[in-house]
């Protein structure tokens, strides 16, 4: 792992110059709010491996940084929306935006930002870029809007979880790494392994972000801890945990989060047990079986440091413990 | 105009149906608002623009369709999103989106739509296109936020003004006629000409916009009357009004303007002397200089049954009375 972070430090100066020029272009209104989106922290996943594929099938210039600035440019816009959509207060420990600048600057900035990354993935003149960002985007607005209309179904199946985290945080971390191989000009077999990865990647990124919101501290993550059961939000954890419910009481449990019934004190003690029943772990298994997945797809790419070092973000989204 | 309505008539069924064969492709949850805000009459003024573009550049194809609609989804995402900043409760004598399906829904079917929008310019690979797109939603995005950033400016200036409906509204109506341009593979020069063409229409379009919002009936525009002064919104005939005003007078009422002072009552007294002062007039005066301009820009283009009706539309867009 201490290859990759050392490889991160290197690289992160320049990704944030980047970020910095980019967003400096925009109107002055927007950019704090911007700002406050992009400094809250976030280890520039989807930059990072951008620039890993990219380089790793041979990509040698110096126009990746803004290329894969604009993949966090996307993610960010779909945070901004987002926490506005989800009601959430706080972003890795901080304020979310809309909470600081209002409802009108946060969707004004999330808009700028869509517009501004797909206008960078526009620059290179590639048709296959903005076809691959185009779709992720489709993906990911299809994949918060099923979130959405699933709030409080506590009848999802596992197949419909799947679903909206593949489309709400696996396409725009499978395109970081398409982004990459369709710059490093793959051939058709490369480019898909390094899609397969990013999915893969993916959906383990967001199987382990729903365990932590059971299995960690508030300090840690920077959210109140059970915030997405508080949310309405049905996990992996939390399906698990009402799949080895009694009939009856799970039923009344349905029956009692669909209609709002529940405060938040019983809802905590129903977080409490999730992560005592060990569910949250068995989310992180779950997690490390699409780990193995990309660990496979990555075998089709080229053997060399890049490839490592994309081994290894594997072990960082497994491990991660905010 | 005859001519332009019989053309409408003739093609308004099949872009339509090429409307709701993309809009049925997304998620159910969003469908409704979209349905609702594309329904919400309009004169699919875009969409008619590219394909009359296209057409008079020699292209025959019938893919036209989805493309043409594209405009109409990327400009209906603006108007989800600029309803809700706005807080403006009416849209074409309808309940704007975000009153009926509240703020969650129209963000996501706003970014439902943006995203659709730039799925389906992504379609034919052509890389001018995506990049004629990202930078039209780049510059509307920029208009919306200056727009926000001057609320209740009394000082704004002309030019200032200029550039926020150039930004807000004739960059994506350029864009409808650039991207006609670009499938009718046109020279340069022939680019350029529907490009001007387009953005000289835009500005007219939003001065007449303007312009009726102090000149006509609620019942003719579907809001309500001097709808823009009451939102804090400084358009051209409020500045003509102000030039014209005494010093002390209009420092007096920037000061209250500013501050929110003045009551509804008092906004809507002088929104009638705005009106009875001719400013209106005057402002529909430098919307035809805008159309003149843009007349002369279509003389570079082939002389064809598409540019006499392009020119038409120009006649359609000074004239018009809601």
């Amino acid at each position: 792992m201490q290859d990759l972070l050392t490889y991160l430090e290197a690289e992160q100066p320049k990704i944030n110059e980047a970020l910095d020029r980019e967003v400096g272009e925009l109107h002055p209104l927007v950019q704090a709010t911007i700002k406050h989106v992009l400094s809250a922290g976030g280890k520039r996943l989807r930059p990072l491996l951008t620039m890993l594929t990219a380089r790793c099938l041979g990509y040698g210039r110096d126009d990746i940084y803004p290329l894969a600035c604009a993949l966090e440019f996307l993610h960010s816009a779909t945070l901004l929306h987002g926490d506005i959509l989800d009601g959430a207060e706080l972003r890795r420990g901080l304020p979310a935006a809309h909470t600081v600048f209002g409802s009108t600057q946060t969707i004004l900035a999330g808009d700028a930002l869509l517009a501004l990354g797909n206008k960078i993935m526009a620059r290179p003149g590639i048709p296959k870029l903005t076809e691959c960002i185009s779709e992720a985007i489709m993906h990911t607005a299809t994949g918060e809007i099923a979130e959405i209309a699933h709030v409080r179904n506590a009848k999802l199946t596992e197949a419909q979880y799947l679903d909206i985290i593949t489309g709400k945080t696996a396409y725009l971390i499978q395109a970081s790494c398409r982004v990459g191989a369709i710059l490093g000009k793959a051939n058709k077999e490369r480019e898909r392994a390094a899609a397969s990865f990013g999915l893969s990647l993916g959906i383990a990124f967001q199987l382990v972000d729903d365990a932590l919101d059971y299995a960690s501290t508030s300090e840690a993550t920077g959210k109140p801890v059970g915030a997405d059961i508080l949310e309405g939000k049905v996990t992996l954890p939390l399906l698990l945990y009402l799949r080895d419910m009694e009939g009856p009481e799970r039923e009344t449990f349905t029956r009692q989060f669909e209609k709002k019934i529940l405060v938040a004190s019983e809802l905590s003690d129903i977080a409490d047990k999730v992560r005592q029943g060990g569910y949250a772990d068995q989310t992180r298994t779950k997690a490390k079986d699409y780990a193995d997945r990309a660990r496979d797809s990555l075998l089709r790419l080229p053997d060399n440091k890049e490839r490592k070092l994309l081994e290894t973000a594997l072990d960082y989204v497994l491990t991660r413990d905010k």
